[in-house]
C-alpha cells in the first residue's frame, strides 16, 4: 500500500462479480488488489520491454497473418494495446480492444497516433460487462501470470472466448504447459539465515519488552515463528535460474488446451511427476517451476508457422516472468541417478482467488541406497525419503511488492539484462518491485553479499594491481645497485 | 500487493461504512488496502520497538495512575494489547480492547499470559460496530499516522469518543500538533536524477518500440512524464531528518484538542505561516512535517505529569514516524534573514480516504532584495518569489510499501538505530517497507551512491594506501644508490 497506489483504487461499488471458484469475488477489493497495478505506464513499460515476450507476440502475430486479415479480433485485457495494433497491422478489419484499468485512455491514443483508430475500439471495462457488436475471429490475449495461473486471469479470457469467439474461431495463444523440475539455489540459506536472524531478534524484543516495558510477549514466539516461517520459507520467490541449477528433467504437470479449458479445469492443478537426478553429489533445494504458451492456432486452421514462449531457466532469453523457486528447507543430498517422485497441486487462495496455494510432496529413491537425512522429513519402511513442504504460490507479476519482497529481486543480478530499454541497476531494483530485473544466477552458494562483492570493482581497488609491479620494479632497482662491481 | 498480503484479506462483505468525509467506504477495499497490515506480528513489533513511542505512552500511564485506578478504559485499535495492560497494571477495573484486524486474538493471548484475563477484555470489531456494557472514564489510543493524520484513524476515536466517553472522561492523547518547518535535503538532487534517468530509460524504449515492433508509442511520453514526476517529486517522502537540516523555525499549522475535535475538524488542514531563514547562504529544498502529541488530561481532571512525544527532527530520539518530506523541485537559494510566507492545505484523497493530499505555496522575500529565481516559480512585481509546489502525502505506517518506495529508507541509514530490539541492515531494510529504519541524514548533498562509498570499505581496497609508502621506499633506495661516492 504505498504511495504509488494512490488514487487509483477505483470502482469502490461494492459489487460481486463472477465466481472465480466459489468465492464472491468483490470489485471494488479486487481493483484495490489487483487492476490498479496494470494502470501504471511504468508497469506497461516494464512488460513492453521483455524482448522474449514481445518477439514471440510479434512473430506470432506477423507470421500468421492468415489469421488475422479481414478478421475480426478480440484483445482481452489490452493494457497500452500493442496486441491489439499489431492484429490491426495484420490487416485486420475490427479490433476490439477492452481494457479494464484507465490504461484504456493511453490505448486510444497510441491507436490514434498510429492511425489506427479506424479499426481498432478500445474499449474500457472489465472483460465480463463488455457487450460486443459481433463475434470474434481470434481472441488474442497475454492473461499469463507468474507460474502460468496466478492472477487468474485466464477466467476472463474463456469468458471472452464462450460469449464472443465464433466457433471456427483461434486463440492466441492456443495452448499452454506448467512445468516443474528439481533445483539447486542458495536462495535457502539465504531465507533460512533472514528466518533465523528474525526469530533472534524477536528474543532479543521480548526480553526487552519485559525488562522494560514489564509486558511478557513470549507467548507470541510460537505465532510470530509461523508468521516469519511462512514469509521467509514456505512463499515461493521469484528468480532467474541458469539451466546450470536444473538438477533433473523437468515434468509436465499441467497441459491446458485454450480454446477448451473451463475455469473448473483450471481451479486446482494436481500431478504426480518423476524426475531422475542428472548431477553427482548435489543438493535439492527444492524444486522450480515455470510455463510455455504456444501459437499453434486451430486443429482446422492451424498455424502457418508455430511460435513459442517459453519461460525455463535460459542464459540469455530470460522473461519478467522468470521462474518460481519452492524451497525445500533444509536441502536434501542427493546423486546422479537418484529418482525424485513429486506430487503437486495447486489451488486459489480462499482470501484473494487471484493468489495460489501450493504444495509440493517429494519421495527420494536413492540409487545407493543409502540415506542423508534431511531434518523434519519422515522416512518410511523402504529406505525412501519422504519431503512434504508446502507454499503460497507468490508475487503477483508487475505489482508494486513489499519491500520485503523485492530483496529477492536483488538478490542474484547479473549484467545478463536482455531489457529492451535497459535501466540502471540501482534504478531498476529499487523502483521494479517484482519487475523484470532479469537476474541470472551464477553461483549456487553465492549471496547477495558476495555477488556484490565479485561484481563490485570501484575504481580504486584496481590500483592494487600496481603493487607487484611496483614491488617488481623496486627490487630491480635494489638487485642492479646491489651488484655496483658489475657497472 | 507482495506476498506478505495473501491470506488476510479478510472480511470482502462490501457493506459501506461511514462516512469519512463525503466519499462512502467500501469494508472489504478498506480492509485489503489498510487494516490487513496491522494483523501482522512483525509490523506491531515494529511499533512496539519504538522507544520514544513506548516510553511516551508508558510514562503517560504509569506517572498519571490516578486516571486510570479503579476506571474504565477503551483502547481504540489495540493491536497486540500492550496499551490496554499497562493500564490495567495502572489499576483499571475493566479494560475494553477493540481491535478490528486478527490481532485480536494474539492480544487476548498476551492479556492471559500476563494474569490480566479479568481486566481487559479484548474484542474483535470495529470500533464503529461494537457494543460496551458500560460508558469510559479513559479512551487510550495510539492513532497518529505518518504527518499526524495519515490512515484517517483518528475517525474511530473521534467515534468511540462520542459514544462511549463519560462527560468527564479524558482522552490519552489529549492533544496533537502538526508542525512544518523549512529544510534543506539531498533528497531532491536524487529524486531528479532518479525522474531524469527514469526518462532516458522512456525515451529508448520508445525508439526501440518503434524500431523493432513498428509502434510508435511516443504519444505516451508526457503521462508518463507526468505519472514519473509525480511519483518521484510530488509524493512526500519518509524521512528522519537531522536537526541541522532544520533552517528555520518549525511553524504549528494545526492544534487538536481530542476531547472535542469532530471529524470535519479534521477533514482539510489548512494554514498560513511564516519561517525566518536562520542559516546563512543554503538552499530551500523543501518543507518537513511532523507533529507532537501531549498528555494532559483535561482541564478539570489534568495529568499529574504532563507528557509529551514529538516526532520533531532528532538525533538520538528519532521516531518510526520520521518526518514526511515536502520536496521543492528544484530547491531556492536562500539566506539567513529571508522570510519564508507559506500557506498549506491537506485533504484527504477521495479515492482512499486513508491518503492524505497535501499543497504547498511559498513566498520568499529575500533581505537582500536580489533574487536567484529558481525554475517553474513566477514572480510577481515586489520582489517577491512565488514558490508553489503540491504533493500527495505518501507512505503509509508500517505498510510493506512498493519496493520503489522502499528505496527511500535506505538511502542515508546511518547506525544510529533507535529500535529497542536492533535488526540487522538488510533484514530492515529489505523487510521493513516503510517502517522504522531510523535514517538520519547526515549529509546534506551526499546521494545514495556517495554515501555508499564512503561507508565501503571492502578490505582490498585499503591496499592503495601502501602504493605510497612503497613509492616514497623506492624513492629512498634510488636516492640512496644515486649518491654512492657518499657511502
Amino acid at each position: 500500500m504505498g504511495s504509488y497506489k494512490n488514487g487509483v483504487v477505483g470502482d469502490q461499488s461494492g459489487t460481486s462479480n463472477g465466481d472465480a471458484g466459489g468465492a464472491a469475488v468483490d470489485k471494488g477489493v479486487d481493483f484495490a488488489n489487483y487492476f490498479c497495478t496494470y494502470a501504471f505506464l511504468y508497469h506497461q513499460k516494464e512488460m513492453l520491454s521483455d524482448r522474449v515476450r514481445m518477439d514471440a507476440y510479434y512473430n506470432a502475430v506477423f507470421k500468421n497473418t492468415h489469421h488475422f486479415h479481414g478478421k475480426a479480433v478480440l484483445d482481452v485485457g489490452a493494457g497500452s494495446g500493442i496486441l491489439a495494433i499489431w492484429s490491426a497491422q495484420a490487416g485486420a478489419r475490427k479490433v476490439y480492444a477492452v481494457e479494464a484499468t484507465s490504461m484504456a485512455e493511453h490505448a486510444r491514443a497510441v491507436v490514434k497516433a498510429n492511425n489506427l483508430q479506424d479499426v481498432v475500439e478500445v474499449i474500457e471495462g472489465s472483460m465480463e460487462d463488455v457487450v460486443l457488436p459481433e463475434k470474434v475471429d481470434v481472441i488474442i490475449s497475454e492473461w499469463m501470470g507468474y507460474f502460468l495461473l496466478r492472477e487468474s486471469m485466464f477466467d476472463s479470457v474463456i469468458c471472452a472466448r464462450d460469449r464472443w469467439l465464433k466457433p471456427t474461431g483461434v486463440m492466441y495463444p492456443s495452448h499452454a504447459t506448467m512445468w516443474v523440475a528439481p533445483i539447486r539455489t542458495g536462495l535457502g540459506d539465504q531465507k533460512s539465515n533472514d528466518y533465523e536472524s528474525s526469530m533472534d531478534d524477536w528474543e532479543r524484543f521480548t526480553d526487552e519488552t519485559k525488562n522494560y516495558y514489564g509486558v511478557d510477549m513470549s507467548v507470541l514466539t510460537k505465532p510470530f515463528s509461523q508468521e516469519q516461517k511462512k514469509y521467509y520459507l514456505q512463499t515461493s520467490l521469484w528468480n532467474n535460474l541458469h539451466p546450470h541449477q536444473v538438477i533433473g528433467a523437468a515434468a509436465s504437470i499441467k497441459e491446458i488446451d485454450c480454446l477448451t479449458a473451463s475455469v473448473s479445469d483450471i481451479l486446482e492443478v494436481k500431478s504426480n511427476f518423476s524426475s531422475t537426478v542428472t548431477l553427482q553429489n548435489t543438493r535439492l533445494c527444492g524444486y522450480g517451476g515455470w510455463f510455455d504458451v504456444q501459437f499453434r492456432g486451430r486443429k482446422e486452421d492451424p498455424a502457418q508457422e508455430e511460435v513459442e514462449l517459453t519461460t525455463a531457466p535460459s542464459v540469455n532469453d530470460g522473461t519478467h516472468w522468470g521462474q518460481q523457486v519452492f524451497l525445500l528447507s533444509p536441502p536434501a543430498r542427493i546423486t546422479e541417478g537418484d529418482q525424485l517422485n513429486g506430487s503437486f497441486s495447486m489451488k486459489r487462495s480462499k482470501e484473494n482467488h487471484r493468489l495460489m496455494e501450493a504444495e509440493f510432496s517429494c519421495e527420494i529413491r536413492q540409487q545407493s541406497g543409502e540415506l542423508v537425512p534431511p531434518k523434519l522429513c519422515q522416512f518410511d519402511e523402504n529406505q525412501v525419503l519422504m519431503v512434504t513442504f508446502s507454499f503460497a504460490v507468490s508475487h503477483q507479476r508487475t505489482s508494486p511488492s513489499s519491500a520485503q519482497a523485492s530483496e529477492e529481486f536483488l538478490v542474484n543480478f547479473s549484467p545478463a539484462s536482455l531489457s529492451l530499454a535497459s535501466t540502471p541497476l540501482l534504478n531498476t531494483a529499487a523502483a521494479s518491485g517484482d519487475l523484470p530485473v532479469y537476474s541470472i544466477e551464477n553461483s549456487d552458494h553465492a549471496t547477495k553479499k558476495e555477488i556484490g562483492l565479485l561484481h563490485s570493482s570501484p575504481g580504486g581497488e584496481n590500483a592494487i594491481h600496481l603493487i607487484p609491479v611496483i614491488l617488481f620494479l623496486c627490487g630491480f632497482v635494489l638487485w642492479i645497485f646491489s651488484h655496483p662491481t658489475k657497472l
